[in-house]
């Protein structure tokens, strides 16, 4: 999930996304109560990778009112199987799913996302695109049960990569070290792994994005 | 073309892009006679986003000393088309693609940018792949040329497109105001255009992504 993005010094003129979407009402709802979500430039690029990608699995961590999930599955044909933690917010997706006639694309599991990825891994679940927008301090266990679930030329993104290392520039962290630490590890993990391309982009907090490199290995 | 990013605060650590590459010499070469060329940031998402399109041919604006070219060429099984103005560095490019055997899959064309783009678009050239990194003022005049010569579900990229708009915070940009509001007609004809979905990313200085959609027209 997703702070707002306070950052207005990136542009001469800032963007504002203006075209009227599906997902409007959602953002409104979504502002109005104080729940997270992705912001414009994450909701731009992941429309724009998926129009690329075209997959035809997606798996996300972090569901929240479903918000990034219609988006999606608005610009895919794939089905999406989504984990969400919290009953109210769980409930919530169900009920935008539905009223955007999606939810015949979509399995929303509520759970503790180790717990649910674990079963998914157990059941030989196959993704060729993953979204992981949930606990930061998780990000790494979440993605190591992921990880044989991958299709070859699978893409990964992670959100909110930057969170903290751009705090760290602005006041004390000390609070927040462990998550700090985890981030790292999970940066490190993935820049020294030959499984993957990995690229890191400053859209908004931060998006981590791997791309699983085909196997040369029989 | 791109000045070598100062940019330290966006990071607990700074990833550090280690791996021995057969561009090595070629931007030690660049660091040493103060060339710029992209910096790591924009290469590994290049090289990421190469994977996923797997364009097939492919048009640079602005090949410098063809360290981007190598790049993308080293990425794909694509043919490049790519443009260069200034002799000397047409001719070291030549000598780089050479050595590192990729001259029979690049065709480098010395010579003004838009005269040779149209000269390209009279020929009826078309292209799945296009990165622009030349003279920032004539961004939206070469796009203008370019967009004939798109494939349906081309990508586009712009590099430095965030370059003015980051100075614009930091200090008086009165002598650049030409570019300034060049860049942000390019951001607007980009933004307002519904043949593209555009994202906006803070790779080092900024890279605009474009994604020509599908036409529904006959």
């Amino acid at each position: 999930m997703k702070k707002q993005n306070t950052n207005e010094n990136t542009f001469v003129k800032k963007v504002s996304y203006n075209s009227k979407s599906p997902l409007d009402s959602m953002r409104t709802f979504a502002i109005k109560n104080h729940i997270p979500i992705i912001g414009d430039e994450v909701l731009r690029f992941l429309e724009l990778i998926l129009s690329v990608k075209k997959p035809k699995n997606i798996l996300e961590v972090g569901t929240a009112i479903g918000y990034s999930s219609a988006a999606m599955l608005l610009s895919t044909e794939a089905n999406l199987t989504t984990i969400e933690k919290n009953h109210e917010l769980y409930r919530k997706a169900n009920e935008n799913l539905i009223s955007l006639d999606l939810k015949n694309r979509v399995n929303i599991i509520l759970g503790d996302a180790s717990d649910v990825l674990k079963e998914l891994a157990e059941d030989n679940k196959k993704f060729d695109f993953v979204f992981i927008d949930a606990s930061k301090a998780h990000y790494l266990e979440h993605f190591k049960i992921i990880e044989p679930m991958l299709d070859e030329e699978a893409l990964i993104l992670f959100d909110n990569i930057m969170y903290l290392g751009l705090l760290a520039g602005r006041r004390s962290i000390s609070r927040n070290n462990t998550i700090r630490y985890r981030m790292q590890e999970l940066i490190d993990y993935c820049f020294n792994n030959e499984n993957y391309k990995t690229s890191l982009l400053q859209a908004e907090d931060g998006l981590l994005v791997l791309y699983k490199l085909v196997s040369s290995r029989a």
